[in-house]
């Protein structure tokens, strides 16, 4: 059953880094997670396993459930609670994803049919609750208060990341500070926390449950640093998600920050115009591009993600050589070179 | 310190029942609860304590809390937990209030203003996540894994009711089996566990808490249909509510289940008219009073709820006779009688 892992990780045939690697060495625990997804999801309402089936089968890549399973293989783990671990912070996820896609008042809508779109603001929260309700039921049967501490603690973080980016929201006074607090808390504390719980199964040293979260929560940075770059960039239509969605909803994320720093007075009256009172009229998201590119935001933004993608490197240093190590590393260029 | 609570229970100037015993009785614990409310709602992002006072403020009676700290002291409880536990188990609620008042696509709005009306959709939605999560993280801090098991299986139970009861909304065709099922598990459950954690804290044998849980399930389905009631009733007005919520929203309680189906075709009619189709005119939600004075549909919706008082009542049977039982009887009957 071995898969053979390449040491040196995985690159395309243009050399770029790939999620190959991490791909084949959680494949089989893959699998089961996903089958646990949907044999928990079930419901005899049956709007539940609907809605979120939807929302699940559209998530893609497993990357928090992923970090779970590797985490607990780099700390040489051999039991199965890992599954149903994987399976809890995917669930949660989930519930963020659906809570995350409720609009408010506004006229706002996403480039793609969000589930909120087909069944209604109520059916996504409530499925959410479910979700979310069902992740601490799986947690509870794991048994363990140090999981349900982990876990129960990012799941206020996370709440608490989102309403403070609902506060930033269309505010262009915004600093890179408020930034990255709001990024931490609502996407890099689900990722430390899905890498620490690969430790805690094992029951390693707070040292190694201390360098996986570490990994995890700059891991999780350099990764939303890189989204919302890619919300300004053309590459981003590749890869099945509409260019702008940021800019419409007036989303202050690090390439407005800085564009809007470094800009004139002219400049930061179309930020004002376009983010804060969301008057936009054709041609402001390619000028918003184009203010971008003169101030060097989007590089300096990917600039930024690298840092803590060396935080996150570095911080796997005490783990010994190896595939799932490699795995890992790889997982942090694949996440920052994505935005080429 | 000792309060002078009458073993008659206690009744006002008119003997009506009231929650005068309960309220004497858990007065110094529900302090407590409250002061740890307003402790463990804190947080830096300060809409947050903000919005989830507004809401905690208005909720009123602490009708849920109170079931806990009662039924410690009824299973002879002298440690601090139970004031833990009620404020989960007021969290929970909270979150609940805040998922349910947010509004779906259509133009209704509640007769008063909800904090989504104040704050948005979106806000609502992400505090209820917080205080959700705040409570997992309080049940952790308590560490017993029956806790946990408890509120995180009522906490899905209460999500799929909330879906359920979505589903059911504007469809006449609804039985009252669909109805019971959709209170059962968005508000009994809760006042089933509500109880039940009392017990637990106090490590009380298995029939005993059963026997709480019996005793709060169906008192929680008796309020929830006097709740009902009350919403086409004008006692409703000197509760501080508006009369016709649930007629202008289309949400199909007791009253309207029976009144439709004791009904005929022209009263079917107007049913599927103002509570399908939401077209509604002036003076309908009179005809629809009429209507269910017609067929008795209030006085037999609050009989169906004196049965199931009966069963709560019967339920402490095994309890021996005192102070906390009498309150906890007296609540049936005021849940109850405050339909006249």
């Amino acid at each position: 059953m071995g898969v053979v892992v390449s040491l040196e990780g995985d690159r395309d045939k243009r050399g770029k880094p790939s999620l190959a690697a991490l791909t084949a060495l959680v494949e089989e625990d893959l699998k089961a997670v996903n089958e646990l997804i949907v044999q928990r999801m079930a419901s005899p309402v049956v709007l539940i396993p609907q809605l979120a089936g939807h929302i699940v089968a559209a998530g893609g890549k497993r990357l928090r459930p992923m970090l779970t399973l590797a985490a607990a293989k780099l700390c040489g783990y051999a039991g199965r609670r890992h599954i149903m671990l994987a399976t809890c912070i995917e669930f949660i996820h989930t519930a963020t994803l659906l809570h995350d896609d409720v609009v408010d008042e506004s006229d706002l809508r996403r480039g793609l049919a969000s589930a909120n779109a087909v069944w209604g603001n109520k059916a996504s929260v409530l499925v959410g609750d479910f979700l979310f309700s069902r992740s601490f039921e799986l947690m509870v049967e794991d048994g363990s208060l140090e999981v349900l501490d982990v876990l129960s603690r990012t799941s206020s973080t996370i709440a608490e990341g989102e309403v403070a980016q609902l506060i930033t929201a269309n505010d262009t006074e915004t600093g890179e500070t408020d930034y990255l607090n709001v990024i931490t808390g609502k996407t890099a504390k689900l990722f430390g926390a899905a890498c620490r719980v690969g430790a805690v199964v094992s029951d390693r040293p707070r040292v190694e449950k201390d360098a996986l979260e570490t990994y995890g929560v700059n891991l999780g940075i350099a990764f939303q640093l890189i989204d919302d770059v890619l919300d300004y960039s053309a590459k981003q239509a590749t890869l099945g998600k509409a260019v702008g969605d940021d800019f419409r909803e007036g989303k202050i994320t690090l390439p407005v920050i800085l564009a809007f720093r470094r800009g004139d007075a002219d400049e930061r009256t179309f930020w004002r115009r376009t983010l804060e009172d969301l008057k936009q009229e054709d041609g402001d998201l390619e000028r918003a591009q184009t203010l971008m590119e003169r101030h060097n935001a989007l590089a300096d933004s990917v600039e930024r993600s690298r840092h803590y993608g060396a935080i996150a490197r570095d911080a796997l240093g005490i783990f010994p050589d190896g595939a799932e190590k490699t795995a890992l590393i790889d997982l942090i260029d694949f996440c920052i070179e994505r935005a080429y």
